[in-house]
């Protein structure tokens, strides 16, 4: 589209930055759209997720991780569904004042990421803009035809697992802002860097899944919400880093409330939790990841109770998780 | 994902605007992803473009156009490589200050635009900004496996030919800016409203095509660049309307290096050639569209010539199309 202010040489910053990540797909990212062929018998799990400077991100946050923040992001949509992921496409609303050096930093973040996560770049296309950095990601994966998770689908009795430990994100994020001290990285690591659980395998295990982007109390309503019932939480069993844990009791709240986890929620039906408690972990094509069951679904219409040590609900400051 | 400042009620607004555009794929937009089944034997067609305001957009143009424009000029894309529309993302970066009412027109005219081309809303983001309000829209479509038509592939030799009329969008730009009077507002809405060729029948007629949109000579200079070849335009035959005919002769120029026309400039063989000059048009589902040709193809290295009414190369102001 032509732009009102031209945005010199667009076609020469697409080709040194953005081409060496395009896969044949892409046709050189010189057509007016890329052709695809989807696997046979998969159907295709799409998602779009935008970041925006100063909301999403902070300025001085390193370019290298910026852009890969935003893949891993759109990535864990995908973990969630149980979906493999195929390809993407990334429009960017660029500022005056980011140069060669900063992009170049930023497509080697990215690309070291498709690579360990096994999709490539399909198209996109970049504009000026006197405002922020937004940025904006198209995802697409796939699954075997039905097979794909919902929010949906969870049962009363079922349990409710997560993968990894919960919290990282939020604290590393007042980490960044000094808010928190945490000699040991971790914390602003995870935030900047979230691992998703790409390759989990759901399909025949769990009842529904989400990823828990929002807040890990906010996301558990959203899942009971979908399968029509309300869902308790235990608050002592929602597994924390050590790091997390060493930044003492009143963060807590933070660790259940403040969400960038990017880990996975699900319901798992009674008949499979006690394997699943025994192994304690699932294989992915990138590891072991650690599962831990921290609550159970009941009847009801989509109410989330975190309980205390004492068995009494907790109440927290972030309005409304209780009654969404 | 969440933000460093909170959008508060993202879901309502959700809700509220955009479950109405949002087809059974979308899984009512409460998921992770969409789950979209590719129809049997076809290839998927994939495109992603961004608006920003001020930059691609005017700040008073009227909601109802903003966000068709954009989905038109993705549908462009799709009818550039012969593809049949079957799905859209979209996020959004939203400024403060543009109201509920503002985002309801900007739906109501994406609304009429999905119906009339056969579409539906998959899935999406919205994120606030402090910028400019910035979209992002990834469209797909799907074509019979191996008949997407690419932008290389014409032969030296092959007539050049583009759709309905050259220019009406760069110069309904400048009447909107004030520059040009257009008495019947033509001009004005063509730049607005784009009008995509979708399902333009190219697929055994066209031997390469793309969609004008960064204006008619630079584009054609991708064309040539593409297959391997020169191209030469005889600027008399470039097909005006009558209100661009009406701005006089010395805003000619503006029409051929203008863009924003969103016509589709494709390559044909000789031996299909005289049949396509007695009809004059191509039959698509939306209506007639006029062709014409205006060129053809040569040995060469990508340079494109436009050649005035005394055979002699034309130069003009706008640098380097001739040099692509």
């Amino acid at each position: 589209m032509t732009a009102l202010t031209d945005l010199p040489q667009e076609f020469s910053f697409i080709h040194r930055h953005f081409a060496k990540l395009a896969g044949p797909a892409a046709l050189g990212l010189k057509d007016d759209a890329a052709v695809f062929t989807p696997p046979a018998g998969r159907e295709l799990v799409i998602a779009a997720d935008a970041m925006v400077e100063n909301v999403h991100f902070l300025p001085n946050d390193p370019p290298e991780t910026i852009g890969r923040k935003l893949l891993r992001c759109n990535l864990s949509d995908l973990a969630a569904m149980g979906a493999t992921p195929e390809g993407w496409l990334l429009t960017l609303a660029r500022p005056p004042g980011l140069d060669d050096s900063w992009f170049a930093a930023f497509c080697s973040g990215l690309n070291a990421d498709q690579t360990r996560f096994g999709l490539s770049l399909l198209g996109g296309d970049t504009t000026s803009t006197r405002g922020p950095l937004v940025l904006s990601l198209t995802i697409l994966g796939s699954v075997p035809c039905g097979q794909a998770i919902q929010r949906k689908g969870a049962q009363a009795g079922d349990g409710l697992w997560v993968t990894g430990t919960i919290g990282d994100g939020a604290l590393g994020l007042r980490v960044l802002q000094g808010q928190l001290k945490d000699p040991s990285g971790y914390l602003a690591s995870r935030y900047r860097l979230p691992q998703p659980r790409v390759g989990l395998p759901l399909y025949g295990l769990a009842s529904a899944a989400m990823d828990v982007s929002d807040g890990l109390l906010q996301d558990a309503g959203h899942l009971a919400r979908e399968s029509g019932l309300d869902v308790t939480i235990t608050a002592a069993t929602v597994p924390l880093s050590e790091a997390a844990t060493a930044c003492g009791p009143h963060w807590r709240e933070i660790c259940l409330t403040g969400g960038d986890d990017y880990e996975i929620l699900f319901a798992v039906p009674p008949s499979h939790e006690a394997d699943l408690q025994q192994a304690g972990a699932l294989e992915t094509p990138h590891g072991r990841v650690a599962v831990t069951r921290i609550g159970q679904f009941h009847e009801g219409n989509g109410e989330v109770r975190a309980l205390g040590h004492d068995g009494c609900p907790l109440f927290f400051a972030k309005g409304g998780w209780s009654h969404l």
